[in-house]
């Protein structure tokens, strides 16, 4: 692969722009890799194992001669980095982001950018529970979807050597409206991430059932929610802050049919029961015949290969 | 290990059976292990696989002369299986079950069981989403717990040499009250088990993101809950219907817990949910510090190492 982008600033080391590090590393498309944290000891960290090519003391620093750069940070901060780097971009650059909900983004962060700057909403729907520089890995996004969500007037050639970077890091690219990926996403993301902090904070919270007994026999559904629910704090409430409509509207309708699998329970309606948990299988094929997870039994966890 | 039963019986053939008589296999448990399937279709796969030492037509044929008998049926037919082997049981036999629940099996089977039975009901905490005679694998029950609940006058001696049995498969074994059974698996198994089928179920039945939008953008969380929810249907409903109270109690806390960060979100409440979302990371690492569950980020699914 040969180089797409001169110089990447990452603003913000977490597990995303150290994934993109690494990735952008492996293709060869960034001529140099520039990242600045706010915190010193992850500045420390992403030295000690070389993260990038550059780690600067201050965001200015970073963004300065990048024509690429990327925020990677909790989306209820983008509005103040993108204030803070305008004066600094360089002609003509490209801004991007890899923040969960994009109408929040684009308010924030567009009315701050120069008119000499082409801004690029970007969500790459990958990740794990861990975070922190230390976390990233250059194999993130491959074969998963990063969905670029352009402004109306977003040059067709920006576009077009944006999408090439994010296909050469790994990923499927994917083009949609704002409003249409903060819903999807409230599905396929959000909605169940609420869903697992709370059956979390539940098992944590009954008095007749102790911690202990909770982690033990975890094996047999529970664990699985105990992954998601240890995802990064700070990231999750901005999510749900700034996707609260399409959050609200899907755990409406989480709830209506929860009562109603309940209604099921309490009055035996086994047919009922049984005629959803058969539905249900079925999207599961799709997810593995679509590539997007592993067939493995368990998540291949011990498994019989 | 050195021979704990001289014939050991499995009645039903589907994941936990197939897995039992692989780790009776490995650890040498059983003189000879026995299988019985009410489907043609599943003895015909079990004799292929040569899954056990001999695979019977009838489930008299099979209990019969057998020291060990091992129920491994849906909780909503232990009560009619029960009934139909009691006439066949070798004198002096163990009966036991792999149920999810317990205070509705032992209702099932026990007035069936003669006076020289002893009936030990258990459950292993472990399984993946897979079924039949072929997801059977030998390092299933590994680092897992068998929970025994043992009824008032379950002989000594019997008990001790079935949990030498158990701890052979690779289990760690404990002991608890029916009761108290059913309400930790409530919470450690069958709530999520039942909120992972419901947000599948919205996913897939909403008008305004399709189903393929659904299975693309998966990777952000919601394809841990497609998992869970492929579950078998039918031993899912047995569940469900056999442990309704404790499920209903547990599933009514949830809903309590989620109309409150449902509130926090709506009011924007952003500290209740950073800490509330802070206080679930704890129990993954509890999870993980007993072993079960693996630390490699997002189940090791192609992860850094």
């Amino acid at each position: 692969m040969s180089q797409i982008y001169e110089r990447v600033a990452l603003i913000g080391l977490g597990l995303i722009a150290s994934s993109i590090a690494h990735a952008a590393r492996r293709a060869g498309v960034a001529g140099e890799i520039v990242g600045y944290a706010r915190s010193a000891e992850t500045r420390g960290i992403a030295r000690e194992i070389e993260l990038c090519d550059r780690i600067t003391e201050t965001m200015q620093d970073a963004v300065e001669g990048a024509d690429l750069v990327i925020l990677c940070v909790p989306v209820g901060v983008m509005g103040d980095v993108a204030k803070e780097i305008a004066p600094h971009l360089a002609d003509g650059a490209t801004v991007s982001d890899v923040g969960s909900t994009k109408r929040a983004v684009i308010a924030a962060v567009q009315p701050h950018m120069p008119g000499h700057i082409h801004f690029i909403p970007a969500h790459p729907v990958a990740g794990t529970e861990q975070s922190g520089p230390r976390s990233g890995f250059e194999t993130l996004f491959d074969n998963r979807w990063c969905l670029l969500t352009p402004l109306p007037d977003t040059s067709d050639a920006k576009l077009e050597t944006f999408t090439q970077f994010w296909r050469a890091l790994g990923s499927n690219v994917d083009f949609m409206d704002p409003d249409h990926h903060d819903l999807v996403l409230a599905v396929t993301s959000h909605a169940p991430h609420l869903i697992a902090y709370t059956m979390v904070g539940v098992a944590d919270d009954l008095s007749r059932v102790t911690d202990s007994e909770v982690v033990k026999y975890s094996a047999a559904g529970f664990r699985d929610f105990t992954r998601i629910a240890a995802s990064d704090p700070t990231m999750w409430r901005d999510v749900f802050l700034t996707n609260k409509d399409a959050t609200l509207e899907i755990l409406g309708r989480f709830t209506e049919e929860l009562f109603a699998l309940q209604r099921a329970i309490r009055t035996g309606d086994g047919e009922h029961l049984h005629d959803y948990f058969t539905r249900t299988r079925a999207i599961r094929r799709g997810v593995i015949e679509a590539g997007q997870d592993t067939d493995a039994p368990d998540f291949g966890r011990g498994g019989p290969n």
